[in-house]
């Protein structure tokens, strides 16, 4: 089946950074954040391999962020999450699981925390916005909620570091990682942490002020110019290799952390002013989890629907979410949520991919 | 420019209905509540001509529910818009602005009235559910907030009460105007309303179940096949045309009803339960307000961001919205957010569109 086009609106909005990306050449979006978000520029498969061998810069201005500002910012931020924030250092990021009141999984943001009182929430794909107003107006908090004109560039692969050196100074390229420290770029103070959706290293850029992103984009590809800079984003294949879970795809609302995998970000003891807290408690034994499988069988399709797995007596064992053939590996590498009694590593099952039916095997981790 | 390709995901949502508009043609797709929304099967243009002569069934499952139930039911909903909603009949279906507590507006949908303590509020393009489980969990509320499997599937067009009849009976085609009833379909309760995204007069079926989305689908073709219905979907020279505005696009966040000319719809001194009721009296006297607009210059390109309206001294006047070709009156049909000194009919302004500057003429209606 031919890929099918995106239509124009301004409703799915353009980011600061669009026309060098369309100049760059990209082939697919995906929607994510009512913002687009760049999926292809040469092919998936030679994004991927210059991913892990050179430095890419992404426009992932998606990750909007929710500022939570104000006296009660870290009362209202731990309302939302089990891992526990009290002892977050004023540079740090944390990766998130977000639940609601039932537990259930709301976005997996990375937090950054600016100050003692004011945090940036980096989203997934969900308004969380709307939810941290609504709650911000329905306890009475002394806190300001909004999106403000915060737009991440992601510097990703294996010479990410030498080509911050080259812009930002080796005082960046020191920065621990999910650590963040403040740069003036263009005259504006802006933080640079290392972070990144993929496994190959690098930063992220939380460029302040959509006027700044040409300018940006233009000194790092000049910086870069020799190490074969090119534009790129978040990649399907090296994503599932290394196990990062998108939220929408691979868990939603109706996931618990625990389901997710998250087991290890859920403090019930000691966060316990998330709201979900009791219902987690509940829940913390899961009959279904998130697991690295193998697809044998060839190149599967693309996926955009979930694969049913069923066990050797046809009964359900769960679903696929994420699927794709990796070239480095020579096997589908896939993400799938899958039922206790077969999740063991090594258990072999079936799933209904469209073009037929294909083996798949339980793996013990991701192909890292 | 050509269109950019939409890369499959899960995480953009099929519907009940997706294997039936790919099998009638669909050409592009708008992501819409994380889900998939048909914009062309032949051509904006032919979809156009055939909405106004014939009748179209549109799969609009992305208008997604949120079920609201319970004790507390209605007042959370007024919570949340300035409309007066304690005279609402049981079988009524009511256009609302959703406000939050500054009066920025956070959504347009219809609120359908199950039962004095069940609502269900069916969505344009924003993560509503996520506001209400905010307001329901901090105010503590007597409530369950959730989404519901139902998915609209409208039926439009000037043929539509006859494809209606043949499927529903009279009865149902009696219907007044945004008023519901309950039809069995399938074996399954489920209501339909007189109501629907365009101008030309229709029904909306709000299927219950997603198992019996393509037997619905079936039922239908069959039933019209003598009066040549054929897949649609919301069509923007239609909707632009009749003034149907569109959250994400005409209005968001940063206005008010009164901006977005839905003044007719605060009633501040009756709807007290509204948070943004403080908010929105400050608010009454908009300084820029949503007004139609003739665009000339020959046939505009697609608009994928806000287009700058400039006065006679070059001076920002506002944006354009929305804009499009329209066959039909032979003029560029568009909605502009337009400042007060230049939004009188008549006024005569200048759009920088991406092909060249244009000449502009604020009317006093929409073309209907």
């Amino acid at each position: 089946m031919s890929l099918p086009f995106l239509t124009a609106s301004s409703r799915i909005r353009r980011t600061p950074f669009s026309r060098r990306v369309e100049a760059a050449g990209v082939k697919g979006y995906t929607c994510y954040n009512h913002m687009h978000l760049p999926t292809i520029f040469r092919s998936v498969e030679e994004d991927y391999a210059h991913l892990k061998s050179a430095v890419q810069v992404w426009d992932v201005s998606v990750e909007r962020q929710v500022e939570i500002t104000g006296p009660d910012a870290l009362k209202l931020v731990q309302m939302t999450t089990p891992r526990d924030l009290r002892r977050m250092a004023d540079d740090q990021c944390f990766y998130i699981p977000i639940v609601d009141h039932r537990g259930g999984m709301l976005n997996d943001p990375v937090l950054n925390k600016l100050a003692d009182d004011r945090f940036w929430v980096s989203l997934s794909d969900s308004d969380m916005l709307y939810y941290y107003m609504g709650l911000s107006n329905g306890f009475g908090l002394n806190v300001e909620v909004f999106e403000p004109d915060v737009s991440p560039l992601a510097i990703q692969g294996p010479k990410a570091d030498e080509l911050v050196r080259r812009v930002f100074g080796s005082d960046v390229v020191d920065t621990r990682f999910f650590r963040h420290k403040t740069v003036t770029v263009e005259g504006e103070e802006m933080i640079i942490a290392r972070s990144g959706w993929s496994l190959q290293g690098g930063f992220e850029l939380y460029v302040n002020g959509s006027e700044h992103g040409e300018a940006i984009w233009d000194v790092l590809f000049e910086a870069g110019a020799d190490l074969d800079v090119r534009a790129g984003c978040p990649n399907s294949i090296e994503r599932i290799e290394g196990g990062l879970l998108s939220y929408g795809n691979d868990m939603t609302m109706d996931h618990t952390p625990f389901e997710a995998g998250l087991g290890k970000f859920c403090h019930l003891e000691t966060a316990t002013g998330c709201l979900g807290n009791a219902a987690l408690r509940k829940r913390q034994d899961p009959v279904r989890q998130i697991r690295p499988i193998e697809i044998d069988g060839g190149k599967v399709p693309s996926l955009n629907t979930l694969w049913p797995l069923k066990d050797n007596s046809g009964d359900p064992a769960g679903h696929v979410s994420s699927a794709i053939w990796s070239p480095d590996f020579q096997t589908n590498v896939a993400i799938a949520m899958v039922h206790k009694a077969h999740w063991a590593p090594g258990t072999e099952l079936t799933v209904d991919a469209p073009d037929k039916s294909r083996s798949v095997r339980v793996r013990d981790k991701f192909w890292i």
